[in-house]
């Protein structure tokens, strides 16, 4: 793993010096996590546009004494120090050894108003410049560490529902919170470290309400049960919905959830290489729209997935940039009619330079539990 | 619960006139929530120092469309405007309608510098003054309404840690992660929404590590287990830490433990209204120092609990400041011999006139399972 972090860092410096940085201090936990491998709930890190891969000496990790074994084990390539206020303490450091004028990064989109004045006394005559999102740009495109990680957390969610399915978990008389609780726990037996998020469990006229959350409501023979989950494994996040219904399925059912069917197939197909992310959204949202049901389509159509469950890109009419290889993304349109029930089918898949590789296995055809 | 937040939001306008702020714009969550009741994940609050509990037409609330319904029923009291980017659309609106020169106050703690930037922007000739803590300062002090929901999360703990013990959950042979499961899961059976921070299970020599992570080590006879865990209800988070001795305790075990529960006691009744904070720490810390085992008492005394697992005040060599009456903290010492093990004793509790009200009910006497 540390040659994956090194070659990350590396990554990075090419990104300091396009932008006349000698330095990055970077503060977010998520981004150190994915620079160094580190997991505690504090830390700090420098990166230094002069080092090479292999040998950093200016680059310096910060955590506190609770993490001192834990950095040992987790942050082998890099000198640590250990000091409460991670932040702070490097800062210091670089005002401290800065002789000449020095440009140092900060995440200004993570660090508070006040949290950037306390860096600023603390790095003397270093001068710190806003150089955010920087890390994030980086973990847009995931490595293939990063993807067996996602393809675990897929799997563990995958095999969770066949497990509720074939256990009888799914059946009229059961609560919704019920079977949260199975899927989860079931999500744990599958190899998951947690849920990805909290689960959402809608049955019948709850599921047409697209985040809903579960409750006492009792499953009864006809409804939909919509099933919106996610497994996290190594800190990557899956991301998957299915929606059965228990018993035979009404017309009505079987209609909106084959328009809702073609409209993710729709999604999956214009995930190509260059694509613009709003016309990945809009080739799944005209299918729904053609059929009429544009207005019941309420959200946008997916997400980035990696380290947090919803990440850049976003896959919506108002998204910004164009689809790469690498992206690890959700497509999960939707249809939801009021008072009566609705539909989301949800995987999770990297684009690749061919067709999209799905993460998420389980069937799309409509199950009848 | 209107009355509630209606209340807390008159507070904190005492704090805007002192402070002359014709406004405070409210972006944090968990003080959105305090001030609110809102629990969903987007929205924005402006308090306006002129309003009046009742009648507070100045003072609006802001989420997105997939909070509709729940504004409706969560905020039922104020002015709601749907708008995806709450903060802004709040920010605008100040902007919009400040005929004369503004000072709006924003929580400088949690804004980053970029999104002040944006704010400010918004706010066209409304000026932003920073804020930091005044709602913080405000959650300092519980009322009852928070102090019966931290004493339903102690009661959700401390009934699931007696069913894990009377059903034979503690036993040689299981592992650490496996009781951690079964504590989670039974605290879910006892009302609770969740736990309140990862469970940690530590068991021999994993004992002597203060935040040890649960692994597949094994439970033996003879050894310390050492369980730090909590349940939320209602958003609020209770904190306890029982170790027992799975069989006869040897006289090191003993001696250790009754040193903890005694340093325990002591900071418990160092715990009165004006005591200095780093007072109540000492208190607890003398009793282990002039045992000998001062370096082996390796963190603070203790913290504060309410809408977070650890928030102000801290009990602690460095913390500032007073106790008062209705602070919600935790008092939890410890002592830890490395590659042997460790013992904490760790309660919730709230700060009353007399003595202090304990709501972590579990025995701390050295239970021998």
């Amino acid at each position: 793993m540390s040659d994956t972090h090194s070659h990350r860092r590396h990554a990075l410096r090419n990104h300091l010096r396009e932008q006349e940085l000698d330095a990055m201090l970077v503060t977010d936990l998520l981004n150190i996590r994915y620079l160094t491998g580190f997991t505690g709930s504090n830390a700090a890190l420098v990166v230094h546009a002069a080092d090479e891969p292999g040998t950093e000496p200016r680059t310096v990790f910060c955590t506190d004494g609770r993490y001192l074994t834990q950095a040992e084990s987790q942050v082998p390539d890099l000198e640590r120090v250990i000091e409460r206020a991670s932040d702070l303490a490097l800062a210091e450091r670089i005002g401290g050894t800065a002789a000449e004028h020095r440009r140092v990064g900060f995440e200004s989109q993570h660090v508070t108003v006040d949290g950037r004045d306390a860096l600023a006394d603390a790095a003397g005559k270093a001068e710190l410049v806003r150089a955010p999102g920087l890390v994030e740009q980086l973990r847009l495109i995931k490595d293939e560490t990063e993807i067996e990680a996602l393809r675990m957390a897929c799997a563990a969610a995958d095999r969770a529902l066949a497990d509720l399915i074939e256990h009888g978990g799914l059946r009229p008389g059961r609560t919704e919170l019920e079977v949260a609780r199975e899927l989860e726990t079931r999500m744990l037996d599958n190899g998951a470290a947690g849920p990805s998020f909290d689960t959402i469990i809608a049955a019948g006229p709850n599921s047409a309400v697209p985040h809903h959350r579960p409750t006492d409501a009792v499953l009864a023979a006809g409804d939909f049960v919509k099933m919106d989950f996610g497994a996290l494994v190594d800190g990557y996040h899956s991301d998957m919905t299915r929606t059965v219904v228990l018993g035979k399925p009404a017309d009505w059912q079987r209609e909106i959830y084959e328009l809702v069917r073609a409209s993710q197939a729709a999604g999956r197909a214009a995930l190509s290489i260059g694509t613009e992310v709003k016309d990945v959204d809009a080739a799944a949202r005209k299918v729904i729209e053609d059929a009429g049901f544009g207005e019941q389509f309420l959200h946008g159509l997916g997400h980035g997935v990696g380290l947090e469950i919803h990440e850049a890109p976003a896959l919506s009419q108002r998204g910004d940039g164009r689809i790469g290889a690498g992206m690890a993304v959700t497509v999960e349109p939707g249809v939801y009619l009021a008072g009566r029930g609705g539909v989301r089918i949800e995987d999770t898949l990297v684009v690749r330079p061919s067709t999209p590789e799905l993460l998420t296995l389980t069937t799309k055809e409509l199950v009848e539990v």
